[in-house]
């Protein structure tokens, strides 16, 4: 699977939003978030999203599964400034055996900051590729 | 420009090649290092890559030109892990009026570790786009 | 002046209490939070107690000002996990002239986490100590 | 062990040094290297050291061992900016049972830029606290 990053400006296409503020730390020379520091926004997005549907990623590497980042790819609108709340609309896109899509829409004041999608992997605890369980599909496509 | 990601896996197309050893900081819980720690290498990689070209990045700015990142793209193959050496091979790609696409291969001990891409814009000191002045666009492109 | 780390281990001695969330990207390989991830910790405990105080971190830069980190000081007690919602309990210890310094208990589930403290260095902006202004004391010493 | 921070700002006194590169991605809003970007050079700056000594950091886990971070100090005397070369002069100042303190002088063209020391504890593979074997004692106090 190969990421696409033709994603939806519409927070309403999203069923999911987590806030994260722009730490000082995150931020560059340039007086705005680094571009690296959205790379663990998203990731704490999807962390939260597993929260939200009941649950929590230390459940699924207990029942002996990872959710491996295969691609990333995101695309810079507007810069966030420090102690800005940014907004991470999340969706599961697409699911094919053992991989499936994530896509991000960021938003600080309704306006468009960045668009992001990352394709995950379904890995046992040796981190080998395995197919996913019934109920990680169905949790994650909503079923 | 939209980042495109169909890049070679030979080192020998990379004109440049910069190590960064993975720190123990840059590891996650998973043992290896964290995605997100890639995108500082790559950023790395570009700075050194201008050094050796006889530009750095600070006279770059001194001359009134930022080199902001508009696209970002990495596809994980294998992890790398605590205390590698990852190799970063870099080459410019493509260039049109005030954009140009960076591409990267990352390896560790010849095994390709990831394929990245980077999309720049040229703005001037206010973050505006701007055309890419001669010198930088014959910088960048090895004329 | 100098940080001091004889630090009270009991949350009701601190005025203000913030939660911060350990995210994967801040585990490292023995996995746990990576030591480093604690101090960013830190400045947001701080930047949240300014906000809870009336007086937002952009507020005071607008006025002029910043506040320099000059030491800091971490003991580290218990190690915190992926996930875990660290408590940083907050408060400032001492004011003297243009520094001062803050103290930190970290817990998790009531555990004591980590001590820390930072000392700060009132400076205009360009960077030059400066002393504190009126309100700037009241606001941090709550008189 | 308690950390103590009254170091020598003799770059001679320290008998290891390792130079560091700032990243633009470890730049902050005010245009320097954040404060917290500092502890990962610390931890860089050892497993050179160890490498150094002939003994990578690698092979100490290998032996069943971790150096876990017990206590941690820095006082910051003057900022580093992006792309300038940080070289942290480095020197382990006493060992005690399980324990050690390892100080750190970090200089910019010859500028005292911050001091710093950290504490560490033998560890087990469970984390737990173990006496230092001779082999480790004498590696690092260069007996």
């Amino acid at each position: 699977m190969r990421v696409r990053l033709e994603l939806s400006t519409e927070p309403a296409d999203y069923p999911f939003r987590h806030g994260v503020r722009v730490r000082f730390a995150e931020t560059d020379a340039m007086g705005v978030a680094h571009h690296a520091a959205y790379v663990p926004y998203l990731e704490e997005a999807r962390v939260e999203y597993l929260r939200a549907l009941g649950r929590p990623y230390g459940e699924i590497r207990a029942a002996g599964f990872d959710l491996a980042v295969l691609e990333l790819a995101v695309q810079y609108r507007r810069s966030a400034r420090f102690d800005e709340l940014v907004q991470v609309h999340t969706r599961v896109s697409s699911f094919k055996g053992a991989t499936f899509q994530i896509d991000y829409l960021l938003t600080v004041d309704d306006d468009v900051c960045a668009l992001a999608a990352t394709v995950h992997g379904v890995v046992d605890t040796d981190g080998r590729a395995t197919r996913a369980p019934g109920w990680l599909k169905e949790l994650l496509l909503g079923v």
